[in-house]
């Protein structure tokens, strides 16, 4: 049987790599690493960088995969996000079977944790119910979620009060009507800009743990412009921005 | 100013610990072990083991925090939640000023990531909020969701879906209308059994990267009775349980 080995990296700076995780590079021989395109470039160079300083076997090997492009989300988000699955699920079968022998152990370095808005682990799931024999390990990462409560020194819940994760195409319909805590991702439409600020808190950062990390925080209505105005600045200085935040209602930003 | 390191230590193995947490393990001279009684002895032992394994120099100082026990919680939670981190401020603040040096650097180490229903944070900016001139810096941790994840090899969300964190007390008053996935922690009163199974899917673990580590998965329904058995024969065997779990509505589990 082959196996993976699915590594959380955390979000950025290779500090946030667990032992675990440390231990799990020197235990692949192959690793995969997802190539999406040169807007992406950044974070292929923070695997490989990530690879060449803690793997200690020279005899590794790394096995680039074009990643296609996914179409233009339109109403059906879920269907235009599985059509684009299937195919980076061809891709990966056929490398998976080229690549890695009988019995042998590969990698997949996924950024931040392998089990928050990511693909990885479906497409094996759906590999595997295709019929392709191959078992897996999930080595867990901090999340770009645990970053952004570390770097702003915040909690994520108030006390005894529930977190809702969710992403900028939710937000856009709406807060969560139970949630106390929201914390947003994959939000590429500065949705925090056009909803009701209210008397919502705002704890915003973009590209934790990089060396243009950049963090904002105070009431929505204040700062929202800033954040804006900070955003585009960080993407057009490299091409791309990877943002997350925190809303909450009400009060103290710290209550 | 005296500096303080809140450093999460992951849900249990110390595999689970990062490379920037074992090197702020090395930048304190003096750690801060809260002591909660006898049932949580192995927690302290496990982060004595930490400190053992991780730390170099000889000179480090240990400095027991005997935590008073909470009242138990009645309708107020909150209220109560409030009191009790009074009574531990007090003992904080004490500690902190008698043994820690203008300028020096001590240290938590927080079970978990210490943004994730944890007190230390909110301990200490009612501290600083009440005058005592202290910094700190969080060293995010894996939290117990992330193993949760790893260990039943899951994504905590479904596509484009979010993900609510919660409480077994507010679980109690009903699943979040919102919540799509719903990850269940602090609950001692096995709240997934008293709820309605429908149509929910559970994936549960207890003592999560610890030597009796335990995963169930399936329908609510079919596997509710087992997973009570279980989380009571850890309990017997250790005296003490740690659990947690993710309910999801419909259909296959994995989807
Ligand atoms: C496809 S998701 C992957 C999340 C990742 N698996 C994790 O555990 O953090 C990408 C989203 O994560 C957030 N993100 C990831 N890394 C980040 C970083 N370094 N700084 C800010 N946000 C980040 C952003 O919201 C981004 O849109
Ligand atoms: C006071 S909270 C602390 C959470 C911690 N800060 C974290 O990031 O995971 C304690 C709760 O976390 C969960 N938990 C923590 N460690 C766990 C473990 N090793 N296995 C299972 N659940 C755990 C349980 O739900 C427990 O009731």
């Amino acid at each position: 049987m082959r196996k993976l080995l699915l590594i959380g990296m955390g979000p950025g700076d290779p500090n946030y790599l667990t032992l675990q995780a440390v231990e799990a590079l020197n235990r692949a021989s192959v690793f995969f690493l997802p190539d999406k395109g040169a807007e992406k470039a950044e974070l292929k160079t923070a695997r490989e960088e990530i690879c060449r300083r803690f793997i200690k076997s020279p005899d590794t090997r790394f096995v680039s995969i074009d990643i296609p492009q996914r179409a233009p989300a339109g109403d059906d988000y879920r269907a235009v996000v599985d059509d684009w699955h299937a195919r980076i699920a061809a891709r990966y079968e056929a490398l998976l079977t080229s690549e890695l022998a009988d019995g042998a152990c590969g990698a997949f370095l996924v950024w931040g944790d392998p089990s928050l808005y990511d693909s990885t682990l479906r497409i094996l799931d759906r590999l595997r119910a295709q019929g392709l024999a191959i078992d897996y390990e999930i080595i867990p990462g901090i999340t770009a979620v645990q970053a952004l409560a570390a770097r702003h020194r915040i909690a994520l819940n108030r006390i005894g009060e529930p977190i809702t994760i969710t992403t900028g195409r939710k937000l856009a319909a709406g807060l969560p009507i139970d949630a106390d805590s929201t914390v947003v991702m994959l939000d590429g439409d500065e949705t925090f800009a056009k909803i009701d600020p209210a008397d919502l808190e705002i704890y915003w950062a973009a590209n934790l743990g990089l060396a243009d990390e950049v963090l904002i925080s105070g009431p929505l209505k204040d700062v929202a412009a800033d954040i804006s105005r900070t955003r585009r600045q960080v993407r057009e200085a490299k091409g791309w921005v990877m943002d997350i935040y925190l809303l909450r209602r009400g009060g103290k930003a710290k209550a």
